[in-house]
């Protein structure tokens, strides 16, 4: 499939060939938001309300994307966000989409509910910089473990998910009562208890098939107290991931966390909460207030080198994809995921030398301005 | 119809599957709303333009949607609004409606122009909190036996509807020249004065039935004094249904009203009237800055959980569904218009658990902004 | 045609038919704007950006909707602008629209590119309250003649355009090359001077006939001096309509313009500048500054009864429909103009009940406010 | 094709007709922006948003629009932007857009990737008022002998295009692949080093042939010392064009730039910078702060004469066209483009006389606003 490289040049083009070639039960799951979708828009929108302030005149013969993520360096700030399932997209599945993360030298999180174990996934993809991605289990002790196994395959920190209490309301997979296929499963409890599966078993009667399994194994009582304990359990950076307010943000940085992930997750969860974009100013602010140290990345709805380049002109120390990934593997696997990371890099690269910025640092909040702004001006 | 819960999950595939359902006459009827339809579309997208600001890390294991109205517990802060002609959306009629909502342990209100005699009602439906909508008439003396008739009956509170001197203009109707189906009346005057009946008699030749009976009965003379007037005849409850402004608020508290509902008859009166989600904050401030013991109520284009939460977030103690109720009796009688507040329930449930609210004390005006104001922060 | 009235129930179902009746000539020339039609569209828009902040439990049994313009009494503040060629809409020409208006009770504007002449209407239509408008033709002798027989023929004003030094750019009449059919013309002139008939005569090859007739007569070089000179020889009250900015109203009344007409002509002469009723009130406050007795009126995309309430509630004295009355000529004749009066007669007094407001001097600004306000108050 | 001028009464009734007349790699080419395109329809959009304030009753009897460019007097304030390679639109090529500008009398930018070589130009076109567009190559001696050969032919100024140190991403050229017809080439580099030609040649397999022909060529390591550079070796006026912010415009000041064109290079380079139109007004304030003598330019989305006119409201001196250009010459050749600006004179005309101005030195700000400005202001 080397030929689609010259006609698919944007990630959109993926998402628009992907839809072509997945199921609708697959579609139905990656693509679709919480109710009435308005967050998931959002999302993207926001982005196009931004406007840019290029400089010109600056030397921008050599942009250097390349910048670190919790002391570790990769080779530009755009990584990869924890995504359920990536076997329902393309056999190559996590192994195939962390080999391409690593192959791009960018980071890259396993989700908890991955249809490769976290083990197989360390094992045999190529060798990069990975974080997991942690749903805490109502089982402590499943949770304690999971932790322990990923800290034993080197994770270079947990990625606590925080905004899911319970899944958020799918119309589409309430419709289609999601299921995974009957070959894939949760892959971590393989070996563990059977219940932790979940694969093809469809939910009850109302509920999709995971809603019912979230509903069932993760924890809805979790507290701040949550993060104490596992700060006490082990010594990797944890990140809290779902965070879209200066008084959560606040709490974060109380709370010793490493890193606020701003997240909607994809605006799945709630819908109409704002666009990351438009929650990350006031985030960045409270821990710059808060004097402690603590790096905040973003995801949702980046599309777009530029995208990437608005959030870190706001703040952002690395922005990360969920969607992207999930279309370049349904297109071509491990290639597909990599030939995305490769278009937002080109995106990036071009946008920041169009900008005026050499380099990560070069980029300052005058870079970016609301559309707005412009209106009530003369 | 069994399955039909499977496959409707939202309150508009309800509203979908009713238009098909329905004949013309009564969709025109009960969808329209006044001249350009301005106000009907900004009831709904005044929600969709709030944005919630969810709060992580609480616990929220058990989600308590239940609350009080005029000091009733209700099971959750989602009730019934009052609106005319049950029996024209599905044969269980009014009393189908009333059971389902006293089987979701929710309060209903009747509409003065039901299709079921309020004591019919009162004494075949489930037991069930029921309050009684008002129009008054120009002969004050059928007022006075419908409030005695409804405090013989059991309702709990009048509901004096005060924006509708005159029916609003809806060009459906004025087209169609509305009028009921032969067979159907307005059954409180059943056994009374048969010009208070309307039942099939279409208007004259340029209204809508409905609007020249409106004209003929309805006094739109009544200022203030009526409230006096009906606070001395009774002593249930008194609550003003059709107010938007902080203005009319100072008054209604001022009159000893028990309750205010904010409320724009689902844009069917007058166009261009702002959405009610607008109007409720300069509502709720009025009467928290008159100190008086007044309840705020609100309807108007709730079609999602998380629009009844926004309207709890804003100070509302309830929220009403006109519409909604229509489209449930209209695919599935009873059972329908129970599936829809079983619906908004398990939304509102959600909706909850993710803003980080474990009962509807816990909400507060920091959970929610206005998008607007996202805009012009950088 | 009797049984129009029943199913034609808005101005813009009349819209709706007459684009099926007129030729595409005629539809060109009535229905469009300047250039790209941003000011015709805002018009319109404009009103229902507008929300009605409605009050309750006030005595509208009796709505008075009369009023007066220059101290003359109408039955209601909605009156007839003056536009070009009645009887290219429908045989019965401008005697059938000022009949049809006089039977309304309120006042007609007699355009002067009219069809039929100032003295045929003022002999054959039903006696009522009618102005003259006046474009001012190079030669003043011309100008003063046509003030001469407006007196004479009982016209009470001379309404003074003045947003027409030239014909603004219609692209359709600029395609079509628009010219009147052959057997009609500038019927003021039919005895006069040839040239000022324009008639059936198309323009030069590249501009509509009436642009080509107005650049050659009309005088582009008027200034205030000329109201100076118009007062000199007339003691009619003399009415500038096509003011659109604070500034020009001062100047208006510091030269003793009698009336302040609000105007963009429709929309079709210069395009994008504001919709009128967003100019309204910065006229309006300009003209209360200014200590001096002057009405202000306004003109341009009232199509409800509502849209006209919004202009009296910010400060007009009365507003005046163009359009619309061609849209009811155009169906019916005479009688379609005045089905057209009486539809918005009817919508007037209904918004000004649901308002509130018994008479026209209860409209107050506190009964309309700007949406968006309502977007940036929690 | 002389009947076109009587049915083609606006620059996008051309845009039409030439989208019929090119082929895709043509339209490709000249049609479409950066990425999402946000930009190119910003640019137009942006002067839909402003809302014209006319001034009534000044006499517009001759309106004249002559004004000076640099000194120069041309005919009119609208005058021609540099766009490449005009034969893939028409054979006459930029011989025909440049004798079509000089016989309107306004000033012509050749591009540096003319199909037509500069000295053709000066030697075959009719005599006009002409710049010479200067894109920086990274052998600074080409560049030198690019400005010396422009001082040779009569170029009255050297405009450096300043946004381009890489071309920005334009997604259809990318699918597309856009390389020239085989017959033509950057004109300017026939007898010199071939590589420098580019001509029908394709890129590498990634990009189109044009990125990669800028990639190669042209500098990105330019900065401010460029121009002082540049100053050093000309005499002649230098214009820095595609400056969008003030801190830009401040520092072209210093360095002692004669023009400064407000240009984001029709929306093709960096996708959601600002329209021209919104960062003209920080521009022009930031130059008349310096206290210095520096024209401003503005190009992008002018599509009619208002646009124009709001322009040099704001501030510019002078408007440019880019596409316009090629839209008259693929329809219709050298007479297209002559008709392309005689629309425009037109329309200019007619909006300055609308507006009350009869000179282009009576434009002032108080005759633009903001749409939003009148939504806040009851
Ligand atoms: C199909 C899908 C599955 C996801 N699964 C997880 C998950 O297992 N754990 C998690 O924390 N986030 C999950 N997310 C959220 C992503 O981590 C991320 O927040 C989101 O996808 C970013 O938005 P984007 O898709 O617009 O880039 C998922 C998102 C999608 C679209
Ligand atoms: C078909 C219909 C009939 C209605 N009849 C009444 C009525 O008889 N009395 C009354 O006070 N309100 C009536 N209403 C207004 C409702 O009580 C309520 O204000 C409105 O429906 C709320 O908006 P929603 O339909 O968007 O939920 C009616 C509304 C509809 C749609
Ligand atoms: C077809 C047509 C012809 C017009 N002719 C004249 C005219 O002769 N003199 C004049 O002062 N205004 C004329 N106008 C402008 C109207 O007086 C009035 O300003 C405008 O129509 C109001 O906008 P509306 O059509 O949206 O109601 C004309 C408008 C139209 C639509
Ligand atoms: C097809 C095309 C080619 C262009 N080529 C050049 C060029 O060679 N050099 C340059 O400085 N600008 C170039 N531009 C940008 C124009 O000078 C100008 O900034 C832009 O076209 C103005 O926007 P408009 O097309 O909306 O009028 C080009 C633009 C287009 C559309």
């Amino acid at each position: 499939m080397a030929q689609l490289g010259n006609r698919l040049v944007t990630v959109n083009d993926y998402e628009t060939l992907a839809l072509k070639k997945l199921g609708s039960n697959a579609i139905g799951y990656y693509k679709s938001g919480a109710e009435d979708e308005i967050t998931l828009r959002d999302n993207m929108e926001a982005y196009q309300r931004l406007r840019l302030r290029p400089r010109i005149l600056r030397d921008v013969g050599d942009v250097d994307l390349s910048t670190t993520v919790l002391g570790h360096r990769v080779s530009m700030p755009i990584c990869v966000a924890p995504t359920a399932f990536h076997r329902m997209a393309h056999p190559d599945g996590e192994i195939g989409s962390a080999t391409a993360t690593a192959r791009q030298g960018t980071a890259f999180i396993l989700s908890s509910l991955s249809t490769t174990s976290l083990e197989d996934v360390a094992d045999n993809a190529d060798a990069g910089l990975r974080f997991y991605q942690l749903y805490v289990y109502k089982d402590r002790k499943i949770t304690e473990q999971l932790v322990r196994r990923a800290e034993r395959k080197g994770y270079k920190a947990i990625v606590v998910t925080v905004d899911t209490a319970f899944l958020g309301k799918r119309d589409a997979d309430q419709r289609d009562l999601f299921a995974l296929p009957p070959n894939l499963g949760i892959a971590n409890f393989q070996e563990l208890k059977s219940d932790k599966k979940f694969s093809g078993a469809s939910g009850n009667d109302k509920d999709s098939g995971l809603a019912a399994y979230i509903a069932n194994q993760i924890d809805p009582r979790l507290t701040w107290d949550f993060i104490a304990w596992l700060r006490s359990i082990t010594k990797l950076p944890i990140a809290a991931k779902g965070i879209l307010t200066h008084e959560d943000a606040t709490m974060a940085v109380k709370y010793g966390v490493d890193v606020i992930v701003v997240s909607n997750h994809g605006g799945r969860q709630l819908d109409t909460v704002s666009a990351t974009i438009d929650a990350l100013p006031e985030v960045v602010q409270a821990v710059r207030q808060s004097g402690k140290k603590c790096e905040v990345w973003i995801d949702g709805g980046i599309r777009r080198g530029s995208d990437a380049m608005k959030a870190l002109i706001l703040g952002a120390q690395a922005v990360f994809i969920g969607r992207p990934i999930l279309w370049g593997m349904a297109c071509n696997g491990q290639q597909g995921a990599y030939d995305i990371l490769q278009i937002l890099r080109e995106e990036l690269k071009l946008s920041m030398a169009l900008v005026g910025a050499s380099k990560v640092s070069d980029l300052e909040p005058s870079m970016v301005k609301n559309a707005v702004e412009y209106l009530s001006r003369l």
